[in-house]
């Protein structure tokens, strides 16, 4: 009868450079990537993907890996996958339903690791209050995560593809590098964020530097011309790309829309799990790992179901379908934030402040319970919490959330009368790896704060 | 044995105004507003509430009260109620742990509405799209609200109060009065966002008109003075306020920091239903109600359990825990947002302009459903939708996800292969209630949107 | 516009008898009790009910009113109720489609009591174990309930009726009568399930003795007539009745068949929780309260739905559809039991008798963590535990699983390395309210038991 | 670093026989039966197991595999794993803490099927009306299920092993067998359930034929003895083993006692789904498949933990923590049975009978759907259903429940006004695969019911 096995059409070695993989892997958008692999519609596929890094990241005892880290080389991608029904590849205008049967770790490597960046090599929503690089293991044991860096918490992981998108056209590309030209060359005087989210660069532009196109010899013209245009993978764009959407798990659906012919989808940057808002960074626990999929083509589902958002009918975004199976929390701790800053000052209705506070008042209120400030800084950014966009309408204060599930804790969290447990039995060791920070950037403290 | 029913504190007396109550009303924050009753530490004690516009708002068939309202007398709050353990109430950096124990309508009142408001009177999220005042009415049945204005909707309600706070100290009200100064002074200038938040003022400030003070006779030199330097109640801030957390009901505690002897708690602004983020403004499906509440004192627990952030020890936000009853759903369709605006430019990490696309793109996809998109923009303040933080790291984009729960349609929402389904069926009627926009202001269009 | 409040179609006065209120309640199932109310289809009317004993448990401090109680008189239901459509009633052969739009006590009355009855009058589902009269008082904080006899424990009510049901024509209540007269008088020879289960009588049949007929007045021709009739409230039957569906709570649907003009709907027992079995018999905490109702006819919808299971058309049962709005618990402890009974006998796939061992079970369990037997039975019988049926066809072993949420208790009650802790602290007081046992029954004891 | 991949200790070659393993598996219970593996605490390690009949039955279109089985053979398991803390293994007394880490299908056999089995060989629970040999095939795609054979129907599975327990000691298998044997002889005289629940044997006694003993090889002395004495895995029994909980997935824990030194765990029988009851026997969605599993002792725990409940210490049963990862579900259609069985006969609070009655029930009403009998009575076997113990204790009538998600079928099949949907479009085809029944046993019909 019918072999339900899935089909492994993208295999990864994880003893070779993601260069080296028999079907090369890539770390650009751009439409002239060739596929590596088609599959058919309704049929199950297996894709293997390394970590976002390309195993630059290692399970030792030092966080110099992530100081020094080239970042010109990520996302390390796996396709991209031409999508055909029949005869009749996917087309431009078309909707590309991508069923995320089943996922995980790869077996025999399955750990993971979270991490902030050095503030002069990367940073982090939060790199003007922690600008070191530090870096926290997380082992695997089943659905479980625990760290022997972040001890006292352990907890399901609610696993996803941080990055899941499908090919740009040319035109589209076109729009991604201008507009973030525009930011990168303007920003810095026009948008008054900046001055309060202190990470850079304020865009990353296409680059030969790290550049990687699969199947396109490096050194070739076609390479050369390829490598200037292709996008970086690291924001979210219209083709999905890097959404980090934390419950895009087991079960889920995305819609994706198609720009070039095949659809031409590609997948990486697995989370074993991830916090809304994935605030460190290099923020959920990073693994490699395999995702099990089944596509549908949803012919003219581009003009049927999705509503331009801009000057061009390109300018869409995909949509997506949250599965039945996440880890079941009954309690939550939260947390909130205005948009006034650390400063004092008042924003105008800024959820991105308003969110900063929010993690930061949870940051140094889970402190008090025997973490560093680090350790909590790194959970946050991995664990199963939810960032929320409470208002955005009560001028000037937007009101952001942060709920913790308080079960992930080995102690009771919550606020009680008398004091706060204290003493050596609540001092949790050992911290988070962490590297020195030689920069001469300022650090912003919370003025009033006692710690 | 012990009495279990709550004692009535704070009634209120519907066909009277909210200034001719027993215990008369207030819509300003200041510590020098006087109590109207007292309650002892672990006794369940029940408040009632008006709606927050004091009735303004009225269940007929015109959007008229809702072009034409006056917000200088919103929100309408019970209180300030003194908090008490045996002789000592409580003091300043105490914490004061409110349990919510019920909640709900009014009986005799189970009704409610959503609106938005004109652009140039009040405004929303959206006010720059949806300039119009607009109105639609919900009818209670038992857990669950239905409208005549926006038919094939059910949905049970997660009820909660919008604002529930504790009265600030006179140096706290000072740092508010001054950095909301600054921003409606200067923000226009200063502040990028405004140009994409169209939402005027940019702040509420102090204002003796439509101003309440309580048992503060107006008129009086002390109404006078305090009218001049009271807080408006619009934004969420350090004492809670108009947080807006729609999940804060049933069985929720909130850890309110204390800054003035007796704690002065006053609560409000009824929601039957809200979305996150509740973006039409006068978004929830809004109320009259009650509360049934159970306070603790934790004392010294503001700099036991709470970190300023900001210049002073006062810089502080409340702590939420959220209860263990809310309505259960299984699947969740989620849009995306990115932080490039309707025209095409690229914001910097910028979580409103991300949450605003998801909103528009939530809005033109449920359009294709036989809905006006007016129709759609009051649900979504309303239902339980989730408003997510997503990705907030990924330069320059941040990603803000809308999750909507299928449940609540009476059709299946989900793109499907073939085309959306079309006709009179689904052509639903009646609209919501609406006025003409009388003002200048441009609109803005999706440029590339087909409707 | 529409008037949404509910109509009030049945009150009740706690302060007067059943048969003294001003619609006289009925404790019998007859198709010739004459409606005391009507409502029509679509309508919300709240239905105000007394607790099953008609307020004979008092809130005190003794147990003596449980042991000498006259149990012929459970339980006092509110109704019945006419329904109609614009003209017409729901005729024989209707489903009757009522949606639980809201519940809750009655205000003013907030408390109830959980009982075991002395094993000569009524007992239990153990009462060979537990001979003896306990109750247990509860009080409510809103949604949650706590009692003074079973301290360290506190949980959100799945609030439902215990009783809801159409009245039975002549015909179904002859079936009802002679099926049970049946077993009564023959039962104990030919059933043996009774050597394990020892409540007592082996059923309930007609008895004028405490007997109430709603409007019809007591010592009439009529009234001897149908009280020898009547059938009796306790067990469920086809027409619902006492079915007992702890999930039944706000948002709920019953779809029951109709076998007399206007369904003549009755409601009672209100439950503010219950775990499934309800072992101790006066097992929920019992109160007084309200349901919101709303009704619909389904047409000819008994033989559209509803399948026979007996010789006549009759021999049907409801459906039930359960709402959205429940507690959410993330974590149970389970336990276990198989077919074989205390003394060691093997039972063949016997449910029942699997069922016991598991409550036995989780009873000696719970009670090394500082409670006596008599506080977790009845805690087992009134908390929202989940009673399942694991396995039903491995010969000769049924398998049946009680699943207790472990956030109710105050201590972490998972087995643990090491002993379970000791001492003072959790040595719980007080205790249940408790009687003597005065009669000879022997009681059952787990022979190789250590306490 | 620490090397987290689990370690395989236990593989399953599918292309060889159970007693051709490496490993080989074995079908009884027994002390001397020798362990195959061992393991340490805290290790996570991984088992193979073949589906609970050796690959018996097959991937095709007859049912004759299923007709003509030979039921003396199962359940295959792996093990006995003998398992030690440092150089002390558990001992009997000890608690052995059992977690669920991961577990799934056996890569590259992901299909499952559900049967019924003939009513002279291994009947089921409603073998009576459906004496034929039935069979589906159900294939997965990752987490999901589908069927050739059950059209309209999808759903996640919550997979589970069906079988896992430690090693009887030769006190505790006598007891066993005495009992067994003792219902056997004399059940059929005694019992009065065997009237109702015709399931023929009444127990499933040591048998020489078809026994499978590890690494004892069949034919030696040693072999005969064990043989004869070993208990058949069919029930499940104090020392866990069958029991069918279908909530026991991942980041479950299950507290088995220990009998033995070494404990020796042994698992089989790997549900990919699985209703609660299993009611067609071979009920679930039975597969191969693998475990990955971390243990713990607690020294001394039976005693600590477990109380007896028989005649001896050893009258235990195990405790189960139920994992945070489940699907989640929002509505369910719920069916009632009471104690009252076919015929119209009346049963003394009979939870097995109920079930029967709930069970028919909603076997009836679904096949109004456009489905066979055949087909409902296997899906509810098999999706993830619960069957409830509603009330216990209302002589005569047990109340049992049978509640079913109602999102796993693609149709809206609660009731509504007007009729059920009929025509071509929801009759379902194919049926399951079917063998005839040559027997002459009686086929129980529902009396009344007019299909």
């Amino acid at each position: 009868m019918a072999p339900p096995t899935p089909r492994l059409v993208v295999s990864v070695d994880l003893k070779k450079k993601p260069w080296e993989q028999a079907l090369p892997l890539h770390n650009r958008w751009h439409p002239e990537i060739p596929p590596v692999a088609h599959v058919m519609v309704s049929e199950v596929f297996r894709v293997e993907m390394v970590d976002w890094t390309g195993s630059v990241i290692k399970d030792d005892d030092s966080a110099a890996d992530v100081k020094f880290i080239d970042l010109s080389t990520v996302h390390y991608l796996s396709g991209p996958i031409r999508v055909v029904d029949k005869e009749t590849p996917a087309m431009p205008g078309d909707l590309l339903a991508v069923e995320i049967c089943n996922l995980g770790p790869l077996p025999g490597d399955e750990w993971g690791y979270t991490a902030t960046f050095d503030r002069e090599n990367g940073g982090g929503f939060l790199t003007d209050h922690f600008p070191c690089a530090t870096k926290a293991i997380w082992y695997f044991e089943g659905i479980y995560a625990y760290s022997p860096h972040i001890p006292g918490v352990r907890f399901p992981g609610l696993t996803h593809p941080g990055i899941i998108g499908t090919a740009p056209s040319m035109e589209l590309l076109n729009i991604w590098n201008e507009r973030e030209r525009e930011v990168e060359e303007n920003g810095h005087n026009s948008l008054k964020l900046c001055e309060v989210l202190h990470s850079r660069p304020l865009a990353n532009l296409p680059s030969t530097k790290g550049c990687h196109l699969g199947k396109i010899k490096k050194g070739t013209a076609e390479w050369e011309k390829i490598a200037k245009e292709a996008a970086r993978t690291i924001p979210g764009r219209e083709n999905g790309g890097n959404c980090d959407i934390k419950n895009l798990s087991r079960g889920s659906k995305i819609y994706l829309p198609v720009f070039v012919e095949g659809a031409n989808l590609s997948t990486g940057d697995m989370h074993f799990s991830q916090g809304d808002g994935e605030v460190s960074f290099c923020g959920a626990i990073e693994m490699s790992g395999f995702l099990e999929l089944k596509c549908e083509i949803i012919r003219g589902g581009m003009k049927e179901y999705l509503t331009p958002m801009g000057p061009t009918p390109l300018h869409v975004n995909p949509i997506f379908e949250i599965g039945p199976v996440e880890p079941r929390f009954s309690e939550w701790l939260v947390f909130e934030g205005i948009s006034v800053d650390e400063s004092g000052r008042q924003h105008f209705l800024d959820a991105s402040v308003a969110y900063k506070r929010a993690v930061l008042n949870a940051i140094d209120y889970l402190s008090k319970f025997g973490y560093s400030k680090e350790q909590v800084y790194l959970l946050l950014s991995c664990c199963p919490c939810e960032g929320r966009i409470s208002g955005i309408v009560d001028a000037p204060n937007a009101v952001a959330t942060l709920a913790i599930p308080t079960a992930i804790f080995d102690q009771d969290i919550r606020p009680k009368a008398g004091k706060v447990p204290i003493g050596p039995r609540l001092v949790r060791k050992p911290d988070v790896l962490r590297c020195s920070y030689d920069g001469n950037l300022p650090t912003t403290k919370n003025p009033a704060a006692s710690m």
